[in-house]
């Protein structure tokens, strides 16, 4: 198997191309015509990209399509992972054990779960940019605007009935409202055991080739019957074939392709180290906690998982940043760029964004780093006290008119903070103090014992014992407890005695204090990059795409395979190869197959493709979005993008870059002669 | 299983404590006479004393002992584990399936090996304190001191061909000479299987109740056969029972109970938390590469076990140092000793030492963070790098008097060195090349790319190419070439085009310059606490035992069990335990047992001791030491001591904390019903 040896040179290759052939991650109003039809004579039509937007699902931070008109759902395992989490118990175990409902009628109910369905896209920049004026303070700015996207939503929102957001797309240089239908019942369908959908864990994620079934099927309902979706995805059962054009339509979470340089040697130089250090800390303290005993791993997997994701993810990005080549590159761009922005009299202005951007970068380094820690929550990892802390804000918040209360208080912000809230998702407390121990620990290295407010917050204790008194005192577990605090309002929350929300009073001024600091900061940055990005829209014309928001997106590529060192990786894995790859490390985990698999090998046909790779320009938050095919059908499931895909966040590469997905025929096989779901290949 | 969140309070109660009972890492010219006489009625003869001596082994930074006439010595497997791994091969894996010589004729000889035996002890402290003089600078004062060391070891040693080591004891306080006999062909014998010696790995490692069979046992040879060596330990087949008497003659490697206060809070807020941040971050990526293939696991096992039993030491010993309790508790120590300085004529002017000491922690933290990584060798974390900087230092160092080298370079220490310079020990280039990358990350984090010497050590790469072309450029991974090197001196250096020499060299000035100013100021804490120690003595008398220095002391304490919150903990564990703990994780390793002792469970007598607790005072460095009675028979071996021991660094307690061992019942049922070795049996 590959080392990561291996992995030779990429980085510079990738300097020194130009921009190329199946990068951007499209608007669907905004999509790429005349790219589509130049490079691959594929003619977009309205109707078509209208079906895929009406078929793609906001899945969490993921994505997701209807595949049949009574509202099923596919997605990634790992995308739905945290439902299945929900419903599974000691006894039964459905994560690991999967889960196919015998019929209809047997679907399982998640709890606390909405998926959106993206109806309609309106340009409002004019707006909100007549909101904010030259004349206004840096303050001023951001509670302008502020307020007037607040109306926009709340006024949407209340004329449609339709979840609402604005959302900034080209760093500011536009603002659109994005108009979603929300589904709220939804249930479980169809679940494959973990061994199949995270065949090989962590040391397989982002690499390639896979071998995983990392799927999972739920159904959305409305008034207790199936949903109707009458525009879903068709099956393709052949799939995709090596050298076809594909379409990806999911919701990319995050890119950094226009900052600046500035803004990624801060990165490079303090964000994804410090970010970096804390996933270690981090990953050792749940493994090693997770490793006692069995009950212990159940209960901290999840997120193990999640933060050896965020690991690999950030080292990759990190590498990519400290590559001279790389960063060389970018600042000759940039050069050239600002050359042509000093010369034009209407941008000349938009040019002088760059210094104060980098001016920001140090401003925003220097703010306080305890109460940075008090406000991103970093001091007090622990699921009670997030809740504590917005009983705390909520109280305070909601009297507040919509405009002027923090962001997450807000109408359009409203629902979903209280499904977070009242989530009745198993909280425990044995992890929870490891948690909190962990990170009041590394308060206590970040700000130092001496630190007055520190002593208040450590209360005479050592970590443990103080996040022991903290957690043992609480009484947020219950739902009630929540809720008439959050019902009695502050008067209620003033009135508690409560560990956890005595906690966060006793930091929220400094905190609060913090956020504002940090957001002026911000904003300065935000118009800065808001005149670059006027500018280079501007000057660029339809080859700019904005950054990922986590907003629906178009990608294309090509199926296709890819050369590392003097290996060529195929395009396609076959079941086949998964055997091998379990058998090679002799099935211990995370290469072990569960029963069923190990049983049913003889009746799968081991040269179906299972999971296969192309170019289309993806990350994080892309998971579990369909891949079609030029008719708009279904031809695979993106879970995953391989290593070296991951330094895309700053800049698209196609030379060894790939977007990893399931096979549609692979799916179908394993549905098939693995789990003999025949009613749910029946409504396919 | 108990969870982190049992350990209630211990911290606290730990403070409270007044000096007690079983304190003391007891010098053997030195012991604890009147203190065992008193409070067990047991008198130490000389007799008792050298026999115990010459039958204590010096096992790497481990311990060990004679087991019978004929140079059997008993060690912990994780003591002697190296040996195993260089025997080993992907094909036979002795370290996983063990080894039992089938007679003695048998044994494997172990490459680059040697035991130690403490011969005798002089105190040279006048001799020493006689070199440096008030007169002297800092810098003439280090290099006085050290050149007379120098001489008192190399006259030692020509005069009596005994390997000679000047111990610093009591911080300056004192000065021993310490004379081994060396063992350098040392044979395997037994091993059992990693399954049965390191059960519940990681997860149950400083944890009681254990179930670890960590025994290993070697042969020491002479002239081709085996050693006689009359003084050994008769092995003791009922073992300790509850509320004996026992003691533990091994070799503590460090403690810090005599640090100051400024030096504690130095550790707390700098010292273990870097570290920690580092041991996190190896931890994890080493693991993660481990994870992806068998091979790589095999490579990289012996290194993560060892990163892993630094990490769980460093944060428990942090965790005591940011207890508020226990560091009042110190704080009010040092005030009345203090006091009563200030107010003697004679010690008054060592209290100042307390504040000379405070400042070197600011200055040495003042140090040059870029050069100090250059020179621990941090920045390139790589076998082959170092050995690089050994053979150019070598070619600077060995051509001045013996005095004047670096230390590692002095006539004492020159076996050594060369020893490990000329090891045959594989070296995985893929291992080295993921070590570097990640060193080199660190280094860039650290330091800055846009340092002019991090972007030559660089080349303009990023960190993976970097270290990928240094590693597969190297040739220093064949002893030949390092053998020339060395015996071709610096002309030879100095004509090498190896990368990694050319690395060595492009660093080496500011890496010594650092040295040179760490040292200095490593000299002004040496000669304040020198006088402090040398004040406690003159007021403490035979109450004061010096820290430990991974030189043989003796302990003692008294075999019992101890009180977690509400759950009374047995002084010791049987078999039947080991099995249920295995069957109650389902068997998942590391709770997995071997086929041997899954076959064999039956002719096991189940309710033998397996493994017990005592409150003798240990540490890190005890491993492998004989636990002895009042006959001074072996009836245990220690191997760990309970995370609550860990704190024990920073001061003694027995509220909690155990020193844990193999029960010598248990290690001879096992050789008997799992391992048929009744030749060795009967031998010992």
């Amino acid at each position: 198997m590959p080392g990561i040896s291996s992995r030779v040179g990429l980085l510079s290759l990738l300097a020194l191309l130009p921009a190329v052939a199946d990068e951007g991650m499209w608007l669907f109003n905004r999509p790429p015509v005349r790219q589509l039809e130049s490079q691959y004579g594929f003619k977009i039509e309205q109707s078509w990209m209208d079906h895929l937007q009406r078929s793609a699902v906001k899945f969490g931070g993921g994505s997701g399509s209807f595949v049949s008109s009574h509202g099923l759902v596919l997605t990634n395992h790992h995308v739905g992972r945290g439902q299945v989490e929900k419903l599974s118990t000691p006894e039964k175990d459905l994560l690991a054990g999967g889960f196919l409902a015998d019929s209809q009628a047997g679907e399982l109910k998640c709890p606390n779960t909405e998926l959106n369905v993206l109806v309609s896209i309106e340009d409002v920049t004019a707006q909100v940019n007549a909101a904010v004026t030259p004349q206004q303070s840096v303050e001023e700015a951001v509670a302008a605007r502020r307020k007037t996207i607040a109306a926009i939503e709340k006024k949407s929102q209340d004329e449609t009935g339709l979840k609402s957001n604005v959302v900034t797309l080209y760093q500011g240089g536009a603002y659109h409202l994005y108009r979603y239908k929300k589904y709220t019942d939804v249930r479980l369908v169809f679940a494959p055991d973990t061994f199949a959908a995270a065949f090989g864990g962590d040391p397989d994620n982002f690499e390639y080739p896979r071998f995983c079934l990392d799927m999972m099927i739920f159904r959305v309902y409305e008034d207790g019957k199936p949903a109707e979706t009458p525009d879903y995805l068709k099956w393709n059962a052949k799939g995709a074939q090596d050298g076809d054009l594909v379409f990806v339509a999911g919701h990319p979470g995050r890119t950094n392709r226009s900052n600046t340089l500035a803004e990624l040697e801060d990165m490079r130089d303090h964000g994804l180290p410090d970010r970096l250090a804390q996933t270690y800390r981090s990953e050792v303290i749940l493994s090693a906690w997770a490793a006692r005993d069995k009950e212990n791993h159940r209960r901290a997997i999840g997120m193990i998982t999640g933060v050896q994701n965020g690991r690999k993810n950030s080292q990759a990005r990190l590498e990519g940043l400290l590559d001279p080549a790389f960063m060389d590159h970018k600042a000759k761009d940039e050069q050239v760029f600002r050359a042509k922005l000093a010369k034009s009299p209407e941008w000349k202005s938009a040019g002088e964004g760059f210094a104060k951007i980098a001016q920001t970068q140090k401003d925003a380094d220097a703010l306080n780093d305890r109460d940075r820690m008090l406000e991103s929550g970093e001091a007090f990892s622990s699921t009670l006290y997030a809740k504590a802390r917005t009983l705390l804000r909520a109280g305070v918040e909601t009297p507040k008119p919509d405009g002027e209360r923090l962001r997450e208080f807000q109408s359009q912000a409203r629902a979903s903070m209280e499904l977070g809230l009242f989530s009745e998702e198993p909280v425990y407390k044995d992890l929870e103090v490891l948690r909190l121990t962990n990170s009041l620990t590394l308060l206590c290295e970040k700000a130092g014992v001496a630190d007055p407010l520190v002593a208040q917050i450590m209360a005479g204790k050592a970590p443990h014992e103080r996040a022991l008194e903290l957690i043992e005192g609480t009484t947020l577990e219950k739902v009630e407890v929540r809720r008439a605090l959050y019902d009695g309002g502050s008067k209620a929350v003033d009135a508690s005695t409560d560990p956890l929300i005595l906690l966060a009073k006793l930091v929220d001024e400094p905190a609060r204090a913090f956020r504002k600091q940090s957001d002026a900061i911000g904003e300065v940055s935000v118009q800065a990059h808001q005149k670059i990005a006027q500018a280079q829209l501007a000057l660029g014309g339809d080859t700019i795409y904005p950054d990922a928001t986590g907003t629906l997106r178009l990608a294309y590529g090509v199926a296709k395979g890819y050369q590392s060192g003097k290996t060529v990786i195929p395009w396609t894995t076959t079941f086949s190869g998964l055997y091998e790859r379990s058998k090679h490390e002799d099935g211990a985990p995370p290469f072990d197959l569960s029963p069923v698999w190990r049983d049913q090998q003889k009746a799968l046909k081991l040269d179906t493709p299972f999971n296969f790779v192309s170019t289309a320009d993806i990350t994080g938050g892309n998971s579990g979005s369909p891949i079609v095919n030029r008719a708009g059908e279904l031809v695979g499931l993106v879970f995953d993008g391989n290593y070296e895909s991951l330094v895309m966040g700053f800049g698209y590469t196609e030379v060894q870059a790939r977007c990893v997905a399931v096979h549609s025929a692979g799916m179908l096989e394993a549905l098939k002669s693995i789990y003999h779901a025949d009613w749910l290949i029946q409504e396919i």
